[in-house]
C-alpha cells in the first residue's frame, strides 16, 4: 500500500517532490536536531489522488490517525481533550513557493469542550483561549466552508463598537465569548450545519480544503504566470501549535542569514513580540529589527544564531526561516533557501565561494541570465525618495519617463514630435501597437504578465507595468485617479518595469554599474557586485563551450559588443547598410530596365559596402565576422502602396502630375507580395537578379584584403535546397579565388526543409547558422509581426505556451529541427561549424538547449552577450542544464 | 578489368542500364535470331568514365579492337581493306529515348584508298561510292570536328549550280568526287589537319564525339525538360553499315505493331525505296504506306511480318522497328516499345488483356494518369481542316479559343467585357499576371515548358503554348507574322495546349467522351477508348489500398465527384460558403463592437451554412464527408486596402464624407496582416473569435440530423500544437453531444511543426489530412501566389527544382514531415484515419507517394478522381511504384 503520510523524523528536503518545500525542510531541521515543533507531512501523492477522485485516497485517513497518536504521544497532550487539548496547525506546502496563494488553517481542536482546557493550559489566559476560538471559526468557515469573510468581519465591528474600541486589543474575554457565539450562528446559517465540535473532524475538512486550494482560481493563475506545472499538487503539514502570542517572553519573527536585498553578510529579520505569525503579515503592530531580540531575550538570540549559521552551513546557501518563540522556547516553523534579488545572488554566490563553502562552478548554478539582464537595466535614482503612486505587475523590465498620453494616436504624434511618452490604456489591443511603437513604456490598470500589453511590450523590449488595479483611467476625462490623485495627460511619469512601480515626475535614471564595468568604465573591483558580476563571468568563460558571437552591423556595435566579451560577430545584417541616403541606389537598383542601368546601381553600392565591412572587419580584427547576404525582398526598401496610392490619386483627383511617384507606384504594384516574408528574398534574390550577391562578396572581399586579420565569413539566407546553396557558393569562391581572399562560405538554417535536408546541405556549407526567428515563424506558420499581438495573450491565457516560442526555443517542434540538422549535418560533415543567431541565441532557456544539441555558438544582440556567457558557462556545469527557472 | 564492350549477341535487353535502350534491343533481336546487321554497343560505364575524366578508359581501345576483329571476321571485311572495305556507323544509344539530340555517323571507314572498294562492292557503283564518302566528311568534319554545317553546304550548293540541278540526284560521281576534294579543303582548313585516313583513326573520334554529344547543350536541356537524370550517359553502337539505297530492291522503312494514334490492331509504317534513313528524315522524297511493300517485294514484306508479330509476342507491346532491304535482304537496323498516343496506351493495354499476351495489372502499369488526364481534356473537332499557322511547346494542356490580345492590361479588360481572350506576348513576366488570369490561353514566340508563362500557366490550370519561334511578334503593331501571314489583334485563334498547335479562327471544341462516359452520358462501351478506361479504371478500384475522395464545397460539386467515382469528400472548404451576399455578414462579424452585435451576425450565418451542409451530406449521402472549419483570415471578405485609402482619400480631397468607407478602411487597417499567411487564421480563430467555430459545428450537426446517412467528419485547419486542437475539440464534442450528432474530429497537417509533433497531436485526433500545400509554402519558406512567376522560371533552369514541389510533392523535404507524422501519429494512435488534401492528392508521382507512406486515402478536385483513381491502383499493382514517368 502506498505511504501517504510522513512523520517529520522519516523525510527530508530531499523528498520536496513528495512532501513539498515546507515539509521537505521542516522535516530536515529535525534530522539536524533544531526545536520543530512535532507534526506530520501528508504527500502530494495524496493530494493528486485526492484531485483525480474527488476523494481522500484509501488507507490516508487511517494513516492520519496513526501519525495523529504518535503526535500526541510527542507532546503528551491529546487532540479533543478537554482537560489539556492538543491544537494543530494544517498548512499547504507545495513543491514550488506559492506564497499567499494556497490555505492554511490554524488551531484545529478548539472546541466548546477544549477552550476552557486552552486557557488552563495557558494559565488561565481566557481573552487568549476565546480570541483562538473566535480565529478557528473565522478561518475554517472562510478557507473549509466557503463562509463569506465579510459576514464575520461585520460581527467582529459591530462588537468593536459596542466595546467602543478599534482595536481586536479592546475586547475582552467575555466580547470574545460572544462573538464565538454569533460566529457560530453565521457559521450555521451559511452552512446549514454547526460547526464541527469534533476536533478529527475538523482536521479531516481542513486537509481535504488544503487539497481543493491546489485547484483554485489564483493558483491556477499564478502557476501559468510561474511556469508551474499544474499537475504537481500541494503536500499538507499538520504541526502541533505553539504560541507566540502568551506575553511579553512570546514572540514571532523572519529573518535571513543575509541581506536579501543586497547580500551583505550578517542575519537580518524582523520581531514582534506578543504575536503570531499572521499578527506579522497583518501589519497590526510594527516589528522590530532582529537585533532587538538580544535584548528582550538574550538566550532565544544566541540560540537562533547558532541554528542560522548551522542552516547555512547545511544548505550552503542564503536560509530564511520562521520562528516563534512560546514562553522563552525557540521553534522553527520553517525554513528554505531563500529568495533574494539579483545583486545579492551575485554577491552570495561570490562570498560562499570566498568562504570555502561552494566552489565556482556551484556558484555558476546559483545565478541564472535573467538575473544577470536585471542588472544590465538602468535603474532609477530613487534618493530623491520620489512620490510611488502606484505598483503593479513588473511585466517588462527597464525604467522609463515619459508624458501620460491616453491613446495610441496621440502617442505617436507627441512621440514624433520628441516628447518622449507613457502610454497608459485600461488595457492594450491591437490597435494601440502604433502608440506602443512610439512611447518609451506602457502603463496598464488590467492584465497580468501575459496580458496583450505584457507581451508586447516584451516582444519589443518596451518598459512596461501592468495590471495597475489601484489605477482608476479615465479615457475621456484623458487621466487617472489613484487614491484621490489624479495624473493628467501631459503629466510626467517614471515606471519602473523591473519592480513594477510608477512615480510621479521625472524619476532620474541611473546606468547599471555592471554595464559601466562592462564597458570599462568601472574596474572589475570596484564593488562587491561588479566583482562578484567578474568573478562568475570569468569562471563562466572558463567552462562554457558554446563560444558568445554578437549581431552587430556597424563598426560601432561591433566595437562595444567585443568590450561585451563577443568572441566575434555571428551575424551582420547587410540590409541594413541600404538605408538612409543609400535607399535611392536601391530604388535605381529597382527600377532599372536595362542590365547596364543595374549595374551602374551596384557599382555605385560597392565602395559604400566595401566601407561598411573595412569598419567592421577592424573593429573586429582577429575575430571571426559572419556577414550575411542581403536578405529581404527589394521592395521592402520602397514606400508603402497605400501612401504612393494615395498620392498619386490625390495628384490626379487635383490635376497635377504625379511624376516620379506614379513610376514608384507601378513598380511597388509590380512588386508587391502578398506575404513577402515567403517572397522574393534572400538566396532567391541572389539567384534571380545577377550582380547582387556577386557585388556584396566582391565588397567583403576587397574590405578583407584592406584589413590585418579580417576573418571574413559569407552566409547565404534562406536556403532551402543545397542546389541553391551551390549556385550561390559556386560564384562566390570564383570571385574570392580571383581577389585571392580566403573565406568560409556558409549558411542560415532557417527554412524546415534547410533542417529536414541538412545532409545534402552540409556538402556545400563550411557552416551553419540557425536562424530560429524564421525557423520558428515557419515551422509554426505564424509571422512574429502579425500575431504576437493578435493571438498571443490567448494563447499564453489558454496554456497553449508557456511561454512565447520567439522568447525561449520550442523544443518539441523547432528545436526538434534544430536537432536534426546538427546531427545529419555533423554525420555528413564532421567539422561543419555550427551556430545560432536567431534572438533565442540570446535566451537563457535556449542557450541550455544549444549546449545541449552541441552548436559550437550562439550569437545575439551586444546586450545580451554577457547574459549567453554565463548560461552557456551556467550549462557546461550543469548536468543536464533543464531548470533554469 | 571492367568490361567495357559488348558483342550484339553478348547482351539482352534487361542490360539497358549498361548498354542503352538501342543497344539492349539490338542485342534482344538477335537473341531471338532476327536478322540484324553485326556489331557491338560501348557501354554507358565507358562514357560516364570518358566524362568524368576527359579520356577514354583504360583498356577501352584494346577491348574495342577485339570486337572489331570480330566484326570483321562475322561480315568476312576488314576496315581499311581498300579491295572490300567493311563500312560501320557509330550511333548514340542512351537508356531514355533522346531523339535527335544526340550523335550518329554513318560510313565510317572510307578513305582515298576505300573507296573504289566500296564501289566495286556494290557492283562499280561509283557514283553511290562517292556520295557515300562525301556524306562521311560532311557528318565527320559537323559532328566529330565542329566545321559549321555551311561549310559544307556552301560548297554543294556551288557544285549544284554548275551542274545545274537543283538536287543531289542530278549530280554524278566526278560531281561527287570533285566535291569531295573540296570537302576536304573545308576540313583542313577548318580543323588545321586532313580528314583522318586512317578508318580505326575515323572511329575513335566518333566515339569520343558521340559520349561528348551527351553534354550538349540541346541534350542537356531536353533531359532537364524531360527530367532525365543527368548522369546516365549515353552507350555507343559500333554497327556494320547496310544500305537501303542501291537501287529499286533496297529501301528503308519505319513500322509500328499497331497504330500509335488509336492503338487499333494492325502493323503501320511507311517504307522508301532506293533510299537510307536519314533521306526519310530528310524528306526529300514522299514515303508510301508500308502495305505497298507486299507489291514491291513480297518476300521481304512477309518476314518483316513476321519479325513485327515476333517483336510484340516478345515484348508483350507495341514495338516500333526501323529496317532497312538490302538488295532484297531485309535487314533490323532498331527496335523498341513504341511511344504512342494517350487514347492508343488505353485502348492497347486493354487489347493486350483481350489478346492473353498480359493481364490486368500489367495493363494497369501500361497507362498513366497523365495520360488519363490529357483524355479528359476537350479537344478540338479538326473535321473542318482549321488552318494551322504555327506550332509551339505543348506547355499547358486544353483547347482555348479567342481574340488574340497582346498586352496584359487589355487582356484583362477585354476579358471583363465579356470577350473570351488569348495573351500574345513574346515571354511573360509577373507584369502579365493580371492578363494570364483574364484570358483563356496564353501564347509565346519564346520559351520552354520551364518558361515563366509555361510555369504559370499550368500552376492556373490555362492551356499554354510558348516557345512557337515561327511567330513574329510585334508588340507595337499589336500583331504577330508567321510564314507571311499577319495575325492582328482582334483576331480570332485557337490552341492547342495538348499538341502545340496554332489554329486561325475559331475551332470547334469537343467535349471529351472519357468525361462524358464519366458523366453517365456514354455508356462504357460506348467505343474502344471509353471501353479500355472503364476496364482499367474498375480494376485499379479492385486493386488499389488508398481510398479516393474529392474536394468540394456544394452540393453540384459534391454529386459531380461521386459520378467520377469519389468514395467521399475529403476537404469541404467553408469559407466558400461566406462569398457573395454574405460577404455583408462576415463584414457585420468584423465590425461587431459587442459581443451582442457579434453574435446576431453568428445567428444569420448558422441557417445558411446549415442548408450549404445539408446540400453536401445529400450529394453525398452514405459517404463521409470532412467539413474544414473557416480557415482564411476574416480581412480577407473585406475590400483591398489599397482601394479603400484611394476612395477616403479622393472623397475627403473633393469634401466629401467617406462614410461607411472610413469605417471599413479603418477595419482592414486595425486587421492588416503583412503575412496573411501567417497571420489570424484557421485555429487561431476559432480560439480568438468567440462563438465563431461553435457556429459552424452547431451548423454541420443540425445539417446532419436533417440527413439520413450523412457522415460528418470535423477538420480544425492550421493546428501547429495538441492544445489547440484540445480546446476546439472539446467544445466540438460538447455541442456534438448536446445535438446528439456522431462525428469525428480531426486535424489538418499543414503545419511544419503539426508534422514534428504529430505523436502528441494524434491524441486529439480522430484523423489527420495533410494540408500539403501549406505544407510546402511553409517548408520551404514560399508563398505559391508570390514565387511561382517570380522565380520558379530560374530555379527550374538552374535545376534548383526538376518540377515544381506545388506540382508534385517534393519527397525529401515535405514528403519527410508527411513521413514523420504518419509514423509517429499511428505509433501514437494505430488506428488514426490518414488521408491528404493538398492539390497533391491528384497528381500521378504523389499518389504513389502517398501509397507509399501508408495513406488511407487521398483527395483531389473532382475532375482530378479518375486520375488519382487509376495512379493508386497503378501504385498497387507496382512494387516500389517509384518510375511514373
Amino acid at each position: 500500500m502506498a505511504k501517504y503520510v510522513y512523520d517529520f523524523a522519516e523525510g527530508s528536503k530531499e523528498l520536496s517532490d513528495l512532501l513539498g518545500g515546507k515539509g521537505g525542510n521542516l522535516a530536515e531541521m529535525v534530522r539536524l536536531g533544531l526545536p520543530v515543533p512535532p507534526g506530520f507531512t501528508i504527500t502530494t501523492d495524496a493530494c493528486r489522488a485526492y484531485l483525480r477522485t474527488g476523494a481522500e485516497p484509501y488507507g490516508l485517513a487511517d494513516e492520519v490517525g496513526l501519525h495523529l497518536e504518535r503526535l500526541e504521544r510527542q507532546v503528551g497532550r491529546r487532540l479533543g481533550d478537554s482537560a489539556d487539548p492538543l491544537l494543530v496547525s494544517v498548512r499547504s506546502g507545495a513543491k514550488y513557493s506559492m506564497p499567499g496563494m494556497m490555505e492554511t488553517i490554524l488551531d484545529i481542536g478548539l472546541t466548546d469542550d477544549t477552550v476552557a482546557g486552552l486557557a488552563a493550559q495557558t494559565g488561565g489566559n481566557e481573552r487568549f483561549a476565546w480570541d483562538s476560538y473566535r480565529r478557528l471559526i473565522q478561518m475554517f468557515g472562510k478557507t473549509v466552508c466557503g463562509v463569506p469573510g465579510e459576514a464575520f468581519e461585520r460581527v467582529l465591528d459591530e462588537a468593536k463598537a459596542r466595546a467602543g474600541t478599534s482595536d481586536d486589543l479592546g475586547l475582552d474575554a467575555g466580547a470574545l465569548k460572544a462573538i464565538v457565539a454569533r460566529y457560530r450562528t453565521v457559521f450555521a446559517e451559511h452552512t446549514g450545519h454547526d460547526f464541527p465540535q469534533d476536533p478529527r473532524e475538523q482536521l479531516g475538512l481542513a486537509i481535504r480544503a488544503v487539497f481543493s486550494s491546489w485547484n483554485a482560481e489564483r493558483a491556477v493563475l499564478y502557476r501559468r504566470q510561474e511556469h508551474i506545472p499544474a499537475d504537481l499538487g500541494t503536500a499538507v503539514n499538520v504541526v502541533a501549535m505553539v504560541f507566540g502570542n502568551l506575553g511579553a517572553d512570546s514572540g514571532t519573527g523572519v529573518a535571513f542569514t543575509r541581506d536579501p536585498a543586497t547580500g551583505a553578510p550578517g542575519v537580518y529579520g524582523d520581531y514582534l513580540a506578543d504575536a503570531q505569525g499572521e499578527d506579522v503579515v497583518a501589519g497590526i503592530r510594527n516589528t522590530v529589527p532582529l537585533q532587538e531580540l538580544e535584548r528582550l531575550d538574550r538566550r532565544s538570540y544566541d540560540e537562533l544564531l547558532t541554528i542560522m549559521a548551522k542552516l547555512e552551513a547545511h544548505y550552503r546557501d542564503l536560509c530564511d526561516i520562521e520562528f516563534t518563540i512560546e514562553r522563552g522556547k525557540l521553534w522553527m516553523l520553517q525554513t528554505r533557501v531563500g529568495k533574494r534579488t539579483a545583486a545579492a545572488a551575485f554577491v552570495i554566490a561570490a562570498q560562499l565561494v570566498d568562504e570555502g563553502v561552494i566552489d565556482l562552478d556551484e556558484a555558476l548554478t546559483r545565478v541564472t541570465g535573467a538575473q544577470l539582464a536585471q542588472l544590465m537595466f538602468p535603474a532609477f535614482d530613487l534618493s530623491g525618495r520620489p512620490e510611488r503612486v502606484a505598483s503593479g505587475v513588473a511585466a517588462a523590465p527597464g525604467a522609463a519617463v515619459g508624458v501620460a498620453v491616453f491613446d495610441a494616436r496621440r502617442a505617436a504624434a507627441t512621440a514624433k514630435s520628441g516628447t518622449a511618452v507613457i502610454l497608459v490604456r485600461r488595457e492594450t489591443n491591437p490597435d494601440d501597437l502604433p502608440g506602443m511603437i512610439a512611447a518609451q513604456g506602457i502603463l496598464t490598470s488590467r492584465g497580468g504578465k501575459t496580458s496583450h500589453a505584457a507581451v508586447v511590450a516584451r516582444g519589443m523590449g518596451k518598459t512596461c507595468v501592468c495590471g495597475a488595479d489601484s489605477l482608476d483611467v479615465d479615457l475621456d476625462a484623458r487621466q487617472f485617479t489613484v487614491d484621490g490623485r489624479v495624473v493628467r495627460e501631459g503629466d510626467v511619469i517614471s515606471l519602473d518595469g523591473t519592480t513594477g512601480r510608477v512615480y510621479a515626475g521625472a524619476v532620474p535614471v541611473q546606468p547599471s554599474p555592471v554595464v559601466r564595468y562592462f564597458e570599462g568604465a568601472l574596474s572589475p573591483g570596484a564593488d562587491p557586485l561588479v566583482r562578484a558580476v567578474d568573478r562568475l563571468l570569468t569562471h563562466a568563460d572558463k567552462q562554457r563551450r558554446l563560444a558568445v558571437r554578437a549581431n552587430a552591423d556597424t563598426g560601432e556595435d561591433a566595437a562595444r559588443a567585443r568590450r561585451f566579451g563577443a568572441q566575434g560577430i555571428g551575424l551582420c545584417r547587410t540590409e541594413h547598410m541600404f538605408l538612409g541616403e543609400r535607399r535611392a541606389l536601391v530604388e535605381r537598383l529597382i527600377l532599372a530596365r536595362t542590365a547596364a542601368e543595374r549595374d551602374a546601381a551596384l557599382d555605385e553600392l560597392l565602395p559604400l559596402q566595401r566601407s561598411d565591412f573595412v569598419e567592421l572587419f577592424r573593429a573586429m580584427a582577429g575575430l571571426p565576422v559572419t556577414v550575411r547576404l542581403i536578405d529581404p525582398p527589394l521592395h521592402e526598401f520602397l514606400p508603402p502602396l497605400e501612401d504612393l496610392a494615395v498620392k498619386v490619386a490625390v495628384a490626379e483627383e487635383r490635376g497635377q502630375d504625379p511624376g516620379h511617384d506614379k513610376d514608384l507606384l507601378d513598380a511597388v504594384r509590380r512588386m508587391h507580395e502578398e506575404n513577402p516574408m515567403l517572397g522574393l528574398r534572400g538566396v532567391r534574390l541572389g539567384l534571380v537578379i545577377p550582380g547582387l550577391f556577386a557585388m556584396q562578396v566582391r565588397a567583403i572581399a576587397e574590405a578583407a584584403a584592406q584589413v590585418p586579420d579580417a576573418r571574413p565569413e559569407i552566409m547565404v539566407p534562406l536556403v532551402g535546397a543545397v542546389q541553391e546553396l551551390e549556385a550561390v557558393r559556386g560564384e562566390a569562391l570564383g570571385l574570392l579565388r580571383e581577389l585571392g581572399v580566403d573565406a568560409r562560405v556558409g549558411t542560415m538554417i532557417e527554412v524546415p526543409r534547410a533542417a529536414l535536408t541538412a545532409g545534402e546541405i552540409a556538402g556545400a556549407a563550411d557552416f551553419f547558422s540557425f536562424g530560429t526567428n524564421d525557423l520558428t515563424q515557419m515551422g509554426w506558420g505564424f509571422s512574429r509581426d502579425d500575431v504576437e499581438g493578435a493571438f498571443f495573450t490567448r494563447y499564453l491565457e489558454l496554456g497553449i505556451f508557456g511561454v512565447s516560442p520567439f522568447e525561449s526555443i520550442d523544443r518539441d517542434g523547432v528545436g526538434r529541427l534544430v536537432r536534426i540538422a546538427v546531427e545529419e549535418g555533423r554525420a555528413a560533415r564532421p567539422d561543419l561549424h555550427i551556430g545560432v543567431c536567431g534572438e533565442h541565441g540570446g535566451d537563457p532557456e535556449s542557450v541550455h538547449f544549444f549546449h545541449e544539441v552541441g552548436l559550437d555558438y550562439v550569437s545575439c544582440s551586444p546586450f545580451r552577450v554577457p547574459i549567453a556567457r554565463l548560461e552557456a558557462g551556467r550549462a557546461a556545469v550543469t548536468s543536464a542544464g533543464s531548470d533554469t527557472r
